[in-house]
């Protein structure tokens, strides 16, 4: 390689920075009073709409050799990306399960990149507040302060860091090193047959493999039936498995059902099982003062997911794996010695946060929910979170007092699942009635429901995470279910 | 559950949106000046400094019940966070491996969060942009257009992604049901010695331990070694494994090396192992005129993992991960059955995303890796790599000519190890000294190098990937690395 000299290298100098600041500042002012607009006028917007074919062909372009000026850059944003969006922070939307984010959030994802900290770890400030978060965290479940976190993409890789640690603590040989089939006797995980399909993916992507999560019937509020449980802990032990880690859920995704975690506690202390809570959707009810109760026993946890984009409302994306045992996590992924102890001074001397789950660079989405946290005060939260389940028990009431309408499951929490059922049709023309309804009301950008199928029955589900919602919406969404039911009807 | 009327839910009605619109946006306006301020002259600031201990304690408070300002939220973070950060936008940060960030990107990060779209999936504008920058990437490293691809969240799952579909792409049975114990041979991979050590806690994730993950060793220029590789695939066969991946590096994190792509997708083919490329330092140099010829052969790759937070700049985090066989790509993650089509029309009629990777929701950092190559053109991003490969030549020059500096490797592309090595200090007094050097260029907040030990040797490492460091930034450098030794040597 031909070395440079320096006035080479400086004749051809570069930079991603802009030569005049100045005009990117007024750029980015304008972007403010944009998204303030945006968010402060949400409700006038459809909550979706569908995207037209020219938006469509725009984006198959291949990727620009040369510039364009941000102007032009931000005004495609502004025309075709905020004006399309999924539609989660809108006050009717309630398909699926998310939160709708919010504006202190926003500030801080856009502070976080200015300040542009890797969370791979190291002594710099956004470590601390990294760490603070997770502590914060940690307290609103009642873990112990020994006990240790990481923030993570979301939900199903929190879920994905615990039952990594379950899966190596409770191996009984030096799993990291030989692997899984070294086990002389396979392992077996348990949750019920409500659990969300990322616990599928994490016990196939450990190389346990799908069979390896057994899943038990639930009672009739959708819990984990706790005999059929015991049950099948005995037999798997009598057929030479080795019971592992039992999963509850706080909050299941179809129903919002929350496993009884006390007992499950229990049980898991007796035959000596790793106790992991999918609390994705319902962990943080222990801050909420009306309906902590529905969450008692988390505490007694091993491992815990949660997800601070749910109903903490921190924009995408965010969630978070406490582990009440923090050598057996840092264990599962610390790949430095133990003996390596870091720098005594420097930027390398503060703690190694990648030792704690998969990423090595991380990015610092701990500011956005710190700054949020810090703006309202834990208590509104969980004002917000029991606000979001008397509005689910609203709806339900709404529905009860409107035939045809029919109330598929009693809320236990914020998810209302109920269909348009006039009597007459069967199974699969509710079914077609309901999608229908669903389509007509996305499309019309009225309100945004999903759809599930429980027990057989299919119907239209209302996921109530929003801190947008008022009765008033939910009233809507009643009248035009039914007006759209009628019209189909008639048709 | 007692229900609720209307006028009850109305009475206690909260949101997190502001009460008042105009005030929260006044902040944002300053929180724009500021973040101009802030990049602006970024250069004018140490690239680190020690955190107080004032600082610290702050972060160690409990979660606060009620409300804070925002303006005294921001304040605390201006004052604590922006003040003290890792530092590695600044221009004389060379440590560990990361990207400088850009101000287009961190608008970017923004718009994101203002929009706030779930990218699991779904029909939106959002997740065109997401496949478009997918498009992009897969199209920089030569990959077909059939190849498939999804944003991660850094290099590290990049890999993990890559690392899955080839275990269950080679297993040969029904790997996602039955696990790594139904296999009748034990897998095994192969990297060099070099590989990052992301690649083994990868190989520990899924299951297949440690030990299945052989390290080859490396010629004189840390590259593969291809007839120790060949006689390793040979020995394992004869012993009853079963060879399925051999990994490539392009860009090893110690010190650049590229391994000989060309001639590993040739074993690949010969001995049916898959083939992955872990890019994420160097699978870019593709884009880079006069670089681009260190990673051919690339192309030919089964799976690729590559990292827009590293020489795309990107604000953290943000990786990628490629992969040739779109089917296997989603059979390996995929959780609905193939007949479950999603909706015809509404926002479930678009792809969902979430069945290429671990995550479900997923955030919008497909956005800020938008518009900035949109904003700068690709043709200058790989100007900007060859940059920092002409910087890194230019900086080894100045090492070979400043005794008693010594160069520990000649380098490849963008990563110099040297050491201050004056006469008659053994290696334990160089490892010292150099240590010593590293901690006061950060503790002065001059430069952020970090070291490595290289066969034994233990040196200083600058890894140049930085659109703002400039050939003066080397020299002062070099003149700072000469002046502290020299001050270690006389106390
Ligand atoms: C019960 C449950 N667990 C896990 C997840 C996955 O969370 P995420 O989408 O953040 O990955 C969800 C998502 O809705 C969920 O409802
Ligand atoms: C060669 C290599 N692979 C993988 C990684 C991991 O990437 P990330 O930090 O984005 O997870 C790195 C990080 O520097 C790397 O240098």
């Amino acid at each position: 390689m031909g070395a440079f000299t320096q006035p080479e290298l400086l004749a051809t100098l570069e930079t991603l920075d802009p030569p005049d600041w100045s005009s990117v500042s007024a750029l980015a002012h304008r972007i403010i009073d944009d998204a303030v607009g945006h968010l402060g006028r949400v409700r006038e917007r459809p909550v979706w709409q569908p995207l037209p074919e020219e938006i469509e062909a725009l984006y198959q372009a291949p990727v620009p050799d040369r510039p364009t000026p941000l102007e032009d850059v931000y005004r495609q944003v502004k025309d075709t990306v905020l004006a399309y969006p999924m539609g989660n922070i809108h006050p009717r939307f309630w398909s699926w399960y998310m939160g709708s984010g919010n504006f202190t959030g926003a500030l801080g994802d856009f502070l976080a990149a200015i300040q542009g900290s890797n969370l791979g770890g190291g002594r710099h400030a956004a470590a601390l507040v990294d760490q603070q978060v997770v502590g914060w965290l940690r307290d609103m479940i009642g873990f112990p302060e020994a006990a240790s976190g990481t923030l993570v993409s979301g939900g199903s890789v929190a879920n994905l860091v615990g039952l990594t640690v379950a899966r190596n603590a409770m191996a009984g040989i030096d799993l990291r090193e030989e692997g899984v089939a070294a086990l002389t006797e396979p392992m077996r995980f348990y949750a019920s047959d409500q659990v969300h399909s990322c616990h599928r993916k994490a016990v196939e992507t450990l190389g346990l493999g799908n069979k390896a999560l057994r899943r038990i019937p639930t009672d009739s509020r959708y819990r984990i039936d706790l005999e059929a449980l015991r049950a099948a802990i005995a037999e798997d032990r009598a057929r030479g498995f080795r019971p592992a880690c039992v999963i509850g859920t706080a909050g299941t995704v179809n129903s919002g059902a929350v496993d009884d975690l006390t007992a499950l506690a229990g049980i898991a202390a007796e035959e000596n099982l790793w106790f992991h809570v999918d609390g994705c959707i319902g962990a943080l009810l222990s801050i909420a003062p009306e309906n902590a109760w529905r969450v008692k026993g988390i505490e007694r946890a091993d491992s815990v997911a949660l997800d601070p984009h749910k109903w903490l409302h921190a924009p995408f994306e965010v969630g978070c794996a406490l582990v009440r045992d923090r050598a057996k996590h840092r264990e599962t992924f610390a790949v430095s010695p133990e003996f390596l102890q870091g720098m005594p001074r420097g930027i390398a001397s503060g703690q190694w946060l990648h030792e704690f789950g998969f990423q090595t660079s991380r990015g610092f989405a701990a500011l956005k929910v710190w700054m949020a946290l810090m703006e309202h005060g834990i208590a509104k939260f969980g004002r917000l979170i029991d606000q979001n389940v008397a509005q689910a028990a609203f709806l339900a009431d709404l529905v009860r007092s409107n035939p045809p309408l029919e109330l598929i499951v009693e809320p236990e929490i914020n998810i209302v699942c109920f269909r348009y059922a006039p009597q007459g049709l069967n199974e699969e023309r509710l079914k077609e009635t309901n999608l229908e309804i669903m389509l007509r009301l996305q499309e019309t950008g009225v309100a945004a429901l999903s759809d599930t199928t429980i027990r057989g029955k299919h119907c239209l589900r209302a996921a109530i995470c929003n801190h947008r919602t008022r009765p008033d919406d939910l009233n809507l969404l009643i009248s035009e279910v039914l007006r759209i039911g009628r019209e189909i009807a008639q048709s």
